[in-house]
């Protein structure tokens, strides 16, 4: 067998499998050292491919994709710094649990550490930040290595979206010649063949035994409270509030829970906790006597501020499957096992749960007190957090909202109240970036569902490239950018009164024209005034293809005043109907 | 001391080091965790602080400003994937040996690997591509802490310098608040102190003895050659070129080797050897007994056929420090020793050299003909040859180039011919990335010399984002953009016969008017088609301040044409000669 045929056998076999263990779609930068990869993954029937030139935004869109879909994609590039450029999408992926297959084409090791040029070392390039890394065998085609190629796939696949789900690094060492010859016979397996490796796997469910104890321990304590956490199942919800209502207990839903959207029982729902626990006093009249937490530590500062305060209530935190997540330094019972499982579990071994309904009905009550503050009113100039509270308004059911990081997501928390809609929300909060934001969403549009992304300029300008992607494959996808000219989450910290280097340092105004980025791409601009001119542009958005990028201009200072008197407002009432 | 005062004295002593130890460049991405360092760098009279938002774009930014000051830049960002957006930078700065300090902000042990927002493990972040990592101790301010901190700074730029050049990475956990208090007394020490940590480094010099044997050796051989590949010292030219004349030997010098421009004697130097060493029937023509290389493996890949061709051939490479750069798998012998103080040693210990004149003649007379061919005739739409030939014709004296991988560097290659003007060439070829060229050239432009920046188009967009700095800092910096819609490269490779896929995977046409981009940063744009036109607008562009870009339109497969005319019509003259 030529080295030709090795090497097209070799890259289809895996190719094939990877589609054979229910990979869909695999983005190519472009690059020579990878021509075999890349072409069996163009050729490959099953597979959609994605070219994205710049590798940081191709990890992102890759990101994105997988987000929406929850299942793993493939990134191909070639060797060097290409490989380099998709770090920072890894290390999201890695701490946001988004499972992504990294396939770099590599110099073969006679090529290596000699100065061959771009050359790099790339064993364990991406260090503790993948799940998995395996540097391939050179080509080879006996049935044996063929075995081999197709074992990894599925393995690799497996170990992406197994337990916390992450990216996982495959490096294939290739030799010149680097053709493929499509008119081989049998090259890809039979259709109907079964995947070589696949893997059933378990979920975590606890014990009879420790479920009655938890539920006979907290039997005991009324004043609890159950936080919904970033988390992305959208079965969650209904699992989760059924407990609630069980428990009567109220649930702090963090924006990234699923738990907000969606036609389950939201009348226990307190989605305004954010704006309720800015008030250390109000914290102190809340103390509870136990918190269980599902998902990530919620994105809410206050809510870390009123864990810290209440260090000595009893706290559960559950996992999934493995992970510490607990910032706050409290004492805590960490429950390693599925969420809705264990809710389920709960349910059925509390069958007679003493309520303590003045409790969930001082939350409740607060509740809408913060809600009628932050719905109220409307500027001349629409601020940051009204152009959110619109945009919630008109948002299409069945749609995802991208939530970019620093202040669009905690404006999210802010205005995004209860809604009927199915409205799914992603963000990358593994690292809590504001790189790679552009790419992410229109990895998210490639599934043909409506998403809207929101961003600040700063996370706008830093994925410019990102852009590409929507002219070269016409996505649809609507831009909310919310242009306060640079890095308005400083605004709210104490740096801000640093006359003399705040602006250069943290401000940080990038002072260009987004339109002209936008016009170039082929995107359609508009920048709006008021809340209502917002909701108009924003409806037409999502009745047109292509890109949409509707711009909210905002100050800063004005924005960090309009949000602290609207706080101000809620603690005074709250306090005084406490009193 | 309370905590802003010790983290104060922490901070500013370590940055006052640094500068004490001679460093005056900072490039500062914004963020919060950083705070400390930002401001203590910014406010620190001996340094000059610049802020660029794109991490990615800022590493590239300081490796350019390091390219051309041969000094240390150091980098400062906040915890997260602002750190990973580095990498791509720091592998190109690892494998072309430039000095950077890397000084991430990262949370403090008691938030790292518990959920807390922007925390990802820091530690050892960049693995094996920097030459050395140290976790720094939380801020304390005793005077052992401090002479700790202050002798940290000092043995961080050593590393950076010593050896083969490259990153270091030192990790700062910071607690909160991140404030720092410039009005208290003595936070930078004295300013006529002396570095708390300096370092004296000795050079490598061969032995006398082995000096000898090896001028005996070669005397014997008549048919040598010395090849300089890549290499940054300036001095180096006049050094190689005296131990030339002496031995009677041509220099193959590649474009980066700082030896084809200057006022050393030039008589000797074959420029127009990869158009030469295309042919293999003239390789074989050119049977060497001897090759003796300094600096990096040339970027001409017929340099590398010719020195397979003859294995057999005595290879002696010549390397400052460390490191074994010889791709074509040859035997080889290996120098460890300063390059300029080796030629000096040889020529000091071989009085009386035998010289082949034949041999010289041959080479100068093939050089003569492959000139001849690659500076006659004029297109009229300009091609990427004469594009480069006519930016060698007007680039001024004392300048630098910077050039980007792929096409550029190889018409570099071929174009540019030996000159009496003063010339640095730059380049990234560490690992002959695309990415982070833009930036490469401003922070080159930082220095206040004329730049000049030669790429094509996807280098061009790749780094797009790295433009906002030519605004913010209104540098000089003059851009040949060849522009010939993808990769233009590729079209040389046997991939382009593959009509289905090419386009899509290699040709990647971006489709985009720069111009608009180019406008969005204000810079001036214009698109030229004939050499003579070119040359007028570049010869303005040095006269102008700020950005120009000089956009020359071309076709790949018209491209791919006329290279290989130009070589077929040097290939026959030269074998018609040698006949």
């Amino acid at each position: 067998m030529n080295h030709i045929e090795v090497l097209t056998r070799y890259t289809a076999n895996f190719i094939d499998e990877l589609s054979k263990n229910g990979l869909t779609d695999i983005v190519i930068s472009p690059g020579s050292r990878s021509t075999p990869l890349a072409l069996t993954a163009s050729e490959h029937k099953g597979i959609k491919e994605w070219i994205i030139l710049d590798e940081r935004s191709a990890a992102f869109f890759a990101l994105g994709i997988a987000k929406e879909t929850k299942r793993p994609v493939a990134l191909i590039c070639t060797s060097g710094t290409a490989a380099a450029n998709y770090f920072p999408a890894i290390v999201e992926a890695y701490y946001s649990r988004v499972p992504l297959l990294v396939l770099t084409a590599d110099r073969p090791h006679e090529l290596r550490d000699v100065g061959a040029p771009q050359a790099i070392e790339q064993i364990k390039l991406y260090g503790d930040y993948v799940k998995w890394f395996h540097e391939m065998a050179l080509p080879e085609a006996t049935p044996n290595m063929l075995g081999y190629v197709r074992s990894k796939a599925g393995i690799a696949i497996y170990k992406a979206e197994e337990g916390n789900a992450g990216p996982v690094h495959l490096n294939f060492p290739l030799r010149e010649p680097l053709h493929i010859d499509f008119s081989l016979d049998n090259i890809w397996g039979s259709e109907n063949e079964k995947p070589f490796t696949s893997t059933f796997d378990g979920m975590k469910k606890l014990p009879d035994q420790q479920v009655q104890q938890l539920v006979d321990r907290l039997q005991r304590k009324k004043k609890g409270i159950i936080v919904c956490g970033p988390q992305i199942n959208e079965h969650f919800a209904e699992a989760i509030t059924r407990l609630a209502a069980k428990w009567g207990l109220p649930i702090l839903a963090d924006p990234l829970s699923q738990v907000r959207a969606g036609n389950h029982d939201k009348t226990q729902i307190i989605e305004g906790y954010d704006a309720i626990l800015r008030s250390e006093a109000v914290r102190e009249q809340l103390k509870p006597d136990f918190i269980i937490r599902f998902g990530a530590m919620p994105v809410s500062k206050p809510y870390l501020f009123y864990v810290k305060q209440h260090q000595h209530a009893t706290q559960f935190i559950v996992e999934n499957h493995a992970g510490y997540r607990e910032p706050a330094g409290n004492r805590t019972e960490i429950i390693f096992a599925d969420p809705i499982l264990l809710c389920e579990d709960l349910i059925a071994a509390s069958p007679g749960m003493d309520v303590d309904s003045h409790w969930l009905r001082t939350w409740q009550d607060m509740n809408q007190t913060a809600k009628k503050h932050l719905l109220s009113g409307s500027s001349n100039q629409v601020t940051e957090g009204e152009a959110v509270r619109g945009l919630m308004d008109v948002i299409p059911t069945n749609s995802s909202l991208y939530v970019g990081n620093s202040m669009a997501v905690r404006d999210v928390d802010t205005f995004f109240m209860t809604t009927d809609k199915h409205i799914s929300i992603l963000a990358n909060r593994g690292a809590n970036g504001i790189d790679g934001m552009i790419s992410s969403g229109l990895g998210a549009a490639t599934t043909g569902k409506p998403i809207t992304l929101l961003l600040g300029d700063l996370s706008f300008f830093h994925d410019m490239n990102g852009l590409l992607a929507s002219k070269q494959y016409k996505l649809n996808l609507t831009i909310v950018l919310i242009n306060n000219n640079g890095g308005g989450i400083f605004s709210f910290l104490p740096q801000a009164k640093d006359p003399k280097h705040f602006e250069a340092l943290f401000g940080t105004p990038v002072d260009i024209d987004f339109g002209q980025a936008i016009t170039m791409y082929g995107g359609s601009h508009t920048v709006v005034t008021h809340e209502a001119e917002l909701k108009d542009v924003l409806t037409t958005s999502y009745q047109e293809l292509g890109l949409s990028v509707v711009e909210v201009k905002t100050e800063r200072t004005e924005n960090v005043e309009w949000h602290r008197e609207k706080w101000q407002a809620i603690e005074q009432e709250l306090l005084k109907k406490g009193e």
